[in-house]
């Protein structure tokens, strides 16, 4: 049960490889274009899914305000690609940072996240390279004990920081509610924002975030702009929190069966290398459309072992499959290409130009 | 706590930085080599781990009778680089594949693995191309349910088939037994080895794996050569499976501490993009050198979150810590290139030429 297309990406370019449907690709971008605009939050897209200047031009040209990037080396290659307005959702550390931030503060619009002193003093530095303060939003922690200061008190304390010290602006708040949890972010920005009014202070971005969140939407009063990423493409996580369907998954990867090893079982020359130990707190590794009752159960490093104990059908050795990963953006991260396709064509190769700028 | 060459790193590089004590590489390698000497085994490294030409080079430089690659395209990175001798223990398929197969068998010395009909007869095409035959080893599975016949009566078949099918050409038997299952594979090897006997055949290579398995050496009766991989590294799943002390690990993950959030808790810039979410069955995701008793616990993409609970000492936001992975060969994978070291001199970069090869 091999697709046209498929025969034809494994005879031209072979397997595994990973293929976006750029019909797919541009509705997603749209869609969630349009929900922010029907909520009337600004959409500020998280380019860690892509990692491509190609697309995030695209979500540009769409109408989002300016771009996310986690890493400065994926600021860079942003720049780089013509893009401008960019939040680095990061804290920044170390001399070497410095200086390229402060380089790149030069060429471009950047806002720099923080929630502790050490990354605010620091950040100096990079204001002394630029000739301008660095713009700096305070990272919020409203329940995913991730980063961010977990208090409203800490939020205003670094706020009140930053007037004290040279080379810095408050530029506002950056939180990433629970799904569930946005009246409790509600009320933690609430009163971090009275605080900071109580300095003087006003904040220009409050800035929401996560593709599954895009249900809550609008939810946060005061909320400027919201950071979608996973969206361009989708997963089978973004299905399972109900944000997007099947058929909205615009990224596959194609995997040869090369081999059966046994009845209830076969192996497909994608492991832990292609798709990624990271599960995304789902059950196995992957949805294959042309078996959805087969499970990726397990990998070596370049095989993904499949249990076919509750399958109806068994692939042969040979047959191409198409993969839903769990989660896109870190199986993006593994390659330095990918195939774009329009219905069954071919039409061209995308770099993942940020890939492997590791800092 | 950080160290003088950590300082250094940070300084000059940033961090996340994946760096070898080139000491550690070239002691590990010597070490290995004379264990297989003393086997009477020849040593078949497998460069899926480092991926690099330079140090397959120095593998070979010291004994290795030749290497092992698990794609296509990492064989052709190691011909590019000089290296001969190759197999690469991999069930190729497909006429892409097959095309470039065929080419490589021109320039180097190149055997196969065969675990079904359907990827002998594919060989055929890479013979045409090739214009002579390609050699096959037949992946036989004793006990660990991934790739390879399953019984001594499929292995023999396939022989058969060999002797049937133009353009190819029987090699001998590829295993890699269980760490217990030595007993296993051998009554499974002697079966096969006296049908393809029958058969008029006699294997030319015999070869075991795993670097796990180093315990086990020259335990298989007939056996010609090994294939270890991690050994040149080393990493916390090979100090669990006994065959590597923590001063054999050659590879560090430098990261830094850049935030704190809560008192109990600490948060890396080394994430599920660094540090990759294979766990290798351990509890956590490597090793803290500077905090032991603290737990990488979780991943974001770019965020290791530490569950400091049980340790009695507390990292400080900009602290550099160094981490031994749990699985280096995927962390490896990661990246673009690695800085080398000895001692407190960072002495270079290395390319991991055969990244992102992924097919």
């Amino acid at each position: 049960m091999t697709t046209v297309l498929a025969t034809k990406i494994a005879r031209d370019y072979g397997t595994p490889a990973l293929v976006i449907d750029m019909d797919r690709v541009e509705r997603n971008i749209a869609r969630v274009q349009a929900a922010c605009d029907a909520a009337g939050v600004a959409n500020r897209p998280h380019i860690k899914t892509h990692k491509s200047p190609f697309l995030a031009r695209l979500q540009r040209d769409a109408g989002a305000k300016g771009i996310t990037c986690q890493k400065l080396g994926e600021a860079e290659v942003m720049v780089e690609g013509g893009l401008d307005d960019i939040l680095i959702s990061y804290n920044l550390l170390g001399d070497e940072k410095m200086q390229r931030l402060g380089a790149l503060l030069q060429r471009a619009s950047i806002t720099v996240t923080a929630d502790n002193p050490v990354v605010l003093s620091q950040l100096s530095q990079a204001a002394d390279v630029a000739g301008r303060p660095v713009p700096v939003v305070i990272e919020c922690d409203t329940g995913r004990k991730r980063a961010g200061v977990e208090t409203p008190a800490e939020a205003i304390a670094l706020a009140k920081a930053m007037t004290e010290l040279k080379g810095v602006t408050f530029a506002g708040f950056m939180l990433y509610p629970t799904e569930n949890g946005w009246p409790q972010a509600q009320r933690f920005f609430d009163e971090a924002l009275a605080g900071v009014r109580a300095l003087g202070l006003e904040p220009s971005i409050v800035s929401t975030g996560g593709s599954p969140n895009l249900k809550n939407l609008g939810q946060l009063k005061g909320a400027t702009e919201h950071r979608p990423g996973t969206y361009i493409y989708n997963d089978r996580m973004q299905v399972d929190a109900g944000v997007a369907g099947w058929d909205d998954c615009a990224l596959y990867v194609y995997a040869t069966v090369v081999s059966r090893a046994g009845p209830d079982r076969g192996i497909l020359d994608a492991g832990s290398k292609t798709l990624t130990s990271d599960t995304g707190g789902l059950d196995g590794h992957g949805l294959i459309l042309e078996h959805p009752e087969a499970k990726i159960a397990r990998f070596a490093e370049e095989h993904g072992f499949l249990d076919l104990t509750r399958s109806n059908t068994r692939p042969n050795v040979g047959d191409i499959v198409r993969i839903v990963p769990n989660h896109v953006c870190v199986v993006v991260n593994m390659v330095d290409e990918i195939l774009m396709v329009r219905g069954d064509d071919i039409i061209g190769t995308l770099p993942v130009a940020a890939r492997g700028k590791l800092r």
